[in-house]
């Protein structure tokens, strides 16, 4: 029996052929063309799932942040404020081949944004939702009067917020300096400073 | 009387039209021929200065990374270690026209060194020397006694080298959510907690 693939599966199986030609080749890279050839299938097949590149590249953006939030919805929470704070932190960073290919075609894409308005979309939708997300860490940990007394509830998740993003900018720039254990140690660390009991 | 430029000014205004291309188009925006014309010099004259476009993206990079560090080395330091590291630390963030211009180009090369040699090892170099930088600053800070007792030294670094970059990169990308004051803000409320008098 043939191989069934219904029309969603093939739209991202184009995209992570997209992410396979960024990573090696950088963004620049990436072409309509490129990409079909490295999925294995003719232009013309391509166009039927997407029409442009634009829409090709808006789809492979969008897939990563899909990627990570159906992970973080499948998270098991127990309630323990730390142990649900790390574990959703750790969704977010290249801890695994996985985590990896997302972050370093995430910050390929989010540079490509500043010149690519369907993307800039994204990119500050995205930002969004995420300072919200650290924006209720902090409120649950202030709420159970786990944070030391004089924190400012604001910066502190744009503190956490730009910590995270600048390790994981580091671990994708830098792996040789900064690697993905020595990077979750530093959340660590941090958290170590931002939870207390009092 | 005519002008007389000469060569290493007429590279740097070179690596200043790649700047502007940059920021108007993105990297993949570059090529030798829309740098000379962004420069408004004929494509041979340019060849001149700069035989490949490697070699002009390479200057351009590098390009950032002298001007940050002439700035550096006129600051008027007062001993004073808050005062002293504030405003090193302002050098590298985009508080200005400047240096928002400098941090976007940067971010935009850094992420092409993925995929260029060249410009991998001037990130790399960049990378260690900033490290060493903060050291020094966190180094001081304990040896004269004003950092919490339980820090570790190495971590505290990476720490605020993270910090400091993931900043940027929000500044660059999300201005609209976080402008160059709130940036300020939160490196402020940063060494308020690693600075304290004991």
């Amino acid at each position: 029996m043939p191989k069934i693939v219904n029309h969603d599966q093939r739209r991202e199986l184009l995209a992570e052929a997209a992410w396979r030609v960024i990573r090696r080749e950088g963004l620049e890279g990436v072409s309509v063309r490129r990409v079909a050839e490295e999925a294995g299938m003719s232009l013309g097949s391509l166009r039927h799932y997407f029409v442009t590149q634009s829409e090709l590249l808006a789809f492979s953006m969008q897939m990563v942040s899909d990627r990570v939030n159906q992970r973080i919805m499948k998270l098991a929470f127990n309630g323990n404020p730390r142990h649900d704070i790390e574990i959703v932190i750790r969704e977010l960073m290249p801890l695994d081949e996985e985590r990896r290919a997302e972050a370093e075609v995430w910050l390929a894409f989010s540079v490509r944004a500043q010149v690519d308005a369907a993307l800039k979309e994204l990119s500050q939708e995205v930002h969004g939702s995420l300072y919200d997300g650290f924006r209720k860490m902090i409120d649950m940990l202030v709420k159970m009067k786990l944070t030391p007394e004089d924190i400012d509830a604001e910066q502190e998740t744009k503190r956490l917020h730009a910590l995270v993003d600048g390790l994981v900018v580091h671990c994708v720039l830098n792996p040789e300096r900064l690697d993905s254990d020595e990077i979750w140690r530093i959340v660590m660390y941090h958290l170590d400073r931002i939870i207390v009991n009092r």
